[in-house]
């Protein structure tokens, strides 16, 4: 199937621009469309952006050796099969330019960068429908028989929105089977820091054992840090080449190298930050599903994807009624492979997931 | 001519990362390898980075509305045809992976990233030579003749690294024979902002009259922030849109986006830059020329090529011994079209430009 969508199609959460009514009764956003860490910004990784602003008049480090290396000892991974990025979206570019991509494969529904990527090129994408009466779960012996003729796969464990989360073994088992027909898996694990249990899920130690991987991350959702822009890829180095010349060698910032620097050494902000997700997460799931109507999809980190349908309300309408109250949630009805009644929030801090919860349970009674 | 090079061909100024040894008698380089504007960052703009910093928790804008208010008013020209970019360089990528370039031209010497751009998508690249006997002069009705089946050609206006500046008329004329050959001219205008009479050089608000006219700008020289990354394009809004489908709708950083909005309205900083470099700049010029045995090439902006063959020293070595006094320069030897006697400096400080031109006189009396 070749997908042929309007850029209205690539419409995300987290855009705070939109003016507010002085009327309204609020003055900021209160934002559940993006999900981002509750915990704000590290107050190390806030003073290492500070201390850094003079050195702003120098080119950043066109080979990110410092942030390599950071990124090398905390993940475990050798320094050259990473890829520095300006956001883990950047690289979904770099990727597709690299390789040339005219055959792309997503299952949906997912981040639609994969696809707008993908769509750079102009080549033919194709979905391969998740279904939401198992949960959305991905079954890759089937998606793996699908694979003919397919430059790429891309994946996000777990998936944005619906939260599914494969274990490693069934990850590699789809790289296996995609080696076959010369598919590359592109796994985008940029939620899965906010797990305590990372290592049943991530495939990244696995780049070095398979030509066909790569895994993308974002530091920007878990460091809290979208504004500034980081993320990176690791793949086997002949691809990596083909990466870095496909950018520009100063994509990532000069802060931006320092904040992950700090970040990835910052050991008391990651367990607090997992330890409030891991709290959080399933409370807000445990209380979204007590209200009357509402079919909740497991969370696996800090988001939640619900359904409305039971309510008789189209999740545009609740995505308008609760912007009327100053809260942003993501419609997701622009989601191939969702109908028009899934909605998706971020996990925030127990005070303002009370204030979700409140604001919700007025919008959806009208 | 088919270029083929390796990466090793592309390095740039101003990388100021690599280690100092402890004994060397300094602890930071003095950088005039790099062309960024010697007063460094400007107070309005340094305050908005430091007052935005909270923001990073959310999203850039992906419009960059304010930004593109900004760069529209400043330039005159219209927001619809305006393409933000993570540094003019990003956007060099972007414009070749956009129309899938296949034959560039470029006249040389100048800015590797033309080259290194056009070079990811591994086409055809051919050199334009200018002529050091007439002061790299770029004849375009000569170059005009050598426009049939190439893309793109790409020109630095002035150039970099020779200084040399092209009027407006000469650069329109240029665009006009490349209509006829279907050839777009992409002009880089980065350093223009240096000049008082930017006018009688630029060509951006031409573009509404010439589809096949795109112009860079970077807002890091002037601006001395090149850590942060910042330029845009103007081009007709068929190929912007080609250009917005080939990057991340989040490319341009938050700290970036305020930083450029502040510093185009900061016209005291502007004024007091361009009286500093209109200054420096020709009296660097002289204090060269007054050295027995350098050839110089007369600076538009703030930098200086000149040819130390008459002193029997290759830039290479020259730029060595440089090093070992603390002051990073640039070796031109790796451009193709000139010869490895050619060096460029920075205009910086009074101050510190006495600082270089002692240490060089040093340097080549060995």
């Amino acid at each position: 199937m070749i997908a042929v969508k309007s850029m209205a199609a690539f419409e995300h959460g987290g855009n705070v621009y939109e003016a507010i009514d002085p009327a309204a009764g609020f003055n900021q956003w209160l934002d559940f469309s993006a999900n981002i860490n509750p915990l704000g910004l590290s107050a190390a990784v806030k003073k290492s952006i500070e201390d850094n602003i003079d050195k702003l008049v120098h080119y950043p480090d066109p080979k990110g050796s410092e942030l390599k290396r950071a990124i090398s000892q905390y993940y475990g991974v050798p320094e050259e099969e990473i890829v520095l990025g300006n956001g883990a979206s950047e690289l979904f570019y770099v990727y597709m330019h690299a390789i040339g991509a005219k055959n792309v494969k997503i299952p949906v529904p997912s981040f639609s960068e994969y696809e707008r990527s993908a769509n750079a090129l102009e080549g033919n994408i194709s979905y391969f429908y998740l279904n939401s009466e198992d949960g959305f779960t991905l079954d890759v012996s089937e998606l793996a028989k699908s694979l003919n003729g397919i430059d790429t796969v891309m994946i996000g464990n777990p998936n944005n929105p619906t939260g599914n989360l494969l274990k490693r073994e069934t990850v590699e088992a789809l790289v296996k089977s995609a080696e076959k027909t010369g598919t590359n898996v592109v796994v985008d694990e940029s939620f899965l820091d906010f797990r305590e249990d990372r290592e049943l899920y991530t495939v990244m130690d696995l780049v070095s054992q398979h030509d066909n991987l790569i895994v993308m991350n974002s530091l920007t959702k878990f460091y809290a840090l979208p504004g500034l822009r980081l993320g990176f890829a690791v793949m086997k180095s002949s691809l990596r080449e083909k990466m870095e010349k496909n950018k520009d060698p100063w994509n990532v910032n000069l802060l931006a190298q320092k904040a992950g620097t700090t970040a990835l050494k910052d050991a008391e902000y990651q367990s607090r930050t997992r330890e409030a997700v891991g709290r959080e997460a399933p409370k807000m799931a445990k209380a979204l599903k007590s209200i009357e109507g509402l079919k909740v999809c497991e969370p696996a980190v800090n988001f939640v994807m619900f359904n409305i349908k039971g309510r008789g309300i189209t999740a545009n309408e609740l995505t308008a009624r609760m912007k009327a109250k100053g809260i942003l949630i993501r419609d997701c009805s622009n989601y191939p492979g969702l109908d028009e009644y899934y909605v998706r929030v971020a996990v925030r801090s127990a005070e303002e997931n009370k204030i979700l919860l409140k604001k919700l349970e007025e919008a959806l009674n009208g």
